[in-house]
C-alpha cells in the first residue's frame, strides 16, 4: 500500500471520528497535519485490535493527565459519538484524577459539562 | 456509611484487582496507603459507572503517558486479569504513543512483553 | 465517622481556606467536587500534622512546577490569608524556578503580582 | 567580574536576542527577572560554546515539549532573527512531535504559522 | 560582590544544607555544578526571605510532583536536618498527592520510610 | 512510494544514526518498533530540511527536559557521531537547565560524562 493510501485512509478515519471541521484544521498544519493523518488516523486509529470507544477512553485519559486542554474538547465530542456516555467520561476523569491529581481533573470536568450541554456545538 | 467501611471496601477491591501482595505493599504506606485504599479503591474503583476493564485502559494509558514506571507492571498484570488481552494493551500503548511520544511507549512495550511471558510472575 | 461527616468537614475547611465562591465552584463539579471536598479538604487539609501556611507552601510550589495555572490564583490568595506574605510567596516561586525552570516561574510571578495588588479581587 | 556585570551582560544579551519590549517585561519581574537576566542571559546565553541559532533549536524544542505556550512566541521570533528559517523551525517541531506527542506539536505549529506571517508583530 | 563570591557562598551554603559528599558530587558536574552552586545555593538558598525549613517544604513537594527521584533522598535528609520531622514530610507528600497523583506519592513515601530509619545513611 | 519503502528507509536511517544494536532493539518492539522506524526514522529523520546534527540538538534537549533517561544514552552517542562535541552537548544541557530545572540537567550531565569517557561503549 502506498503512502498516499495511508494519507487517504487517515482522512477518511478522521472524518468518521471528528468530522469535516477537524479535517480542515489538520489539513492547515502542513507536513505535521499530513503526518498526523497518516500515523495517528491512517495507522493507529485504523487498526482493528481495539474498538474506537476504547481508544477514546485512553485518549481522553491521556489528554486530561497531560493537561492538553486544546485537544480535549474535540476528543470529548468524538467520544460521545463513539458511544461513551457523559457518565462514563466522568468516570474516566475520576479514574485519571487519582493518578494525575485533582487540578487537571477539575478543568476537564468543566469542559465536559459544557460539551454535554451542547454536544454538537462550536 | 462510615469511613472504616470505605477502607474495608477498598481493601476488598484491591484484593480483587491486584491480589494480596499489592495489598500488603499498600498497607505498608501508612496514611498514604490508607488514603489510596479509601479513595482510589474504596471509592473510584468501586463505582459501578465504568467496567474494570475500561478503568484499566485509562490507568495504563495515563501511567504510560506520565512515565510512572514503578506502578506500570502491577497495572498491566491486573489489566490482563480484568479481561484485556496483550494485543489490546499493545493498542493502548500505540494510542498513547501518538499523544505522549515514542520514548515512553518503548519502555512500556518492553515491560508488557516481559509480563506477557510471565503474567503471574514476581 | 461517616462519609457524610468527611464531606461536611471538607465543606467547612474549604470555606475557611478559600471562601464561599470556591465552595460553590467545587460543588458544581458533581462527584469530582464531592471527592475533592472529602479527600483534599475533609481529610488532607484537615489533618493536624502540618500548619495551613506550610501546606500552602507545598501547594503553590507544586502548582507552579506543574504549570497548573487555573488553580494558582485561588491558592495564592488563600496563601496570603493563611499568613504567607507576598515576599515569602515570591521566595517559593524562586525556589521552584531552580527545580522546574524559569518559564513556569515567570507566569507565576506575574499572577502573584496581579493578586498582590488586589488580594480580594475577582 | 562582579554580579552587577553579569546583570548588565544579561541585559545586553537579552536586548540582542529578544529586543526592548522583552527586556522591559523581564525587568518587571523583580528578583526573578534579575535572576533570569544574570543566569539565563548573562551566563548561559553569553557562553561561546554553542551558536545562538543552536541554542534556539534546543529552546524551541523544550518549550514545545513541555507545552510552555506563554514563552513560545517570543522564542520563535528570536529564532527567526537568529538565522533559523520557518522551515527549519517546522522541522524542530516535527522532531519534537515524535518525542513528546502530536497535541503539543499542533499548538506550536499554529503559533509558528501566525508568527511567520507577521514576524515583527505584537 | 564578584561571581567568585557567589560561588564561594554557594559552596558554604551547600555544605551547611547537604554536607561534604553532596558538595563533592556537585563539583564533579563542571560548569553545571558551578552554576547550581552560584544560583541555587549562592543566590536562592542564601536569601533571607524564607526559612530553610520552608524552602525544603517547597523543594520536597516539587521533587515529588515532578518525579525527580534521583534528588529526592538527599533533599529528604536535608529536610530532617533543617527541622522538618518525618511526620511533617509525610504531610508534604500527602498534600502533593492530591495535586499530582498517588503513584508519585507512593514512591516518595517509600523513600522517606527508608531514610527515616537511617537518616545519616549512604 | 509504498509503506514497505518507508520501513526500509527507516531501517537504513536508524542504522546510519544509531547502529545495528539499536536497530535490533527497535525491531524487537513489534508494531511499535515498525511505527517508530517508519515515522521517526523513515519520515522525520529522513527529511532534508534540517541537518542531523541539529535534529540531535532538539532530541537531546527534549529527552533531558522530559527526563526520558532510558533513551538519552543512545542519543548522546549518536549526537557525538553526528558531529556535536561533548562541549556542545554540555551547552545543550545548560540551555535546557534554565527551561526545565537543574535536577534533570544533573542526571543528564552525569550520563554524558560517562559516555564521553567511553563513546563506543555498551
Amino acid at each position: 500500500m502506498d503512502e498516499g493510501a495511508a494519507l487517504e485512509r487517515g482522512r477518511q478515519r478522521m472524518l468518521e471520528i471528528h468530522g469535516e471541521r477537524s479535517l480542515a484544521t489538520i489539513e492547515g498544519l502542513g507536513d505535521l497535519g499530513r503526518m498526523i493523518l497518516e500515523v495517528a488516523y491512517g495507522d493507529v486509529y485504523s487498526r482493528p485490535g481495539l474498538a474506537l470507544r476504547d481508544r477514546q477512553i485512553a485518549t481522553v485519559a491521556v489528554l486530561v493527565a497531560l493537561g492538553r486542554s486544546s485537544q480535549l474538547p474535540i476528543h470529548l465530542r468524538s467520544s460521545l459519538k463513539a458511544g461513551l456516555s457523559v457518565e462514563e467520561l466522568q468516570e474516566v476523569i475520576l479514574q485519571t484524577s487519582v493518578l494525575a491529581g485533582f487540578p487537571q481533573a477539575m478543568n476537564a470536568w468543566s469542559t465536559l459539562k459544557t460539551i454535554a450541554s451542547d454536544p454538537d456545538g462550536t
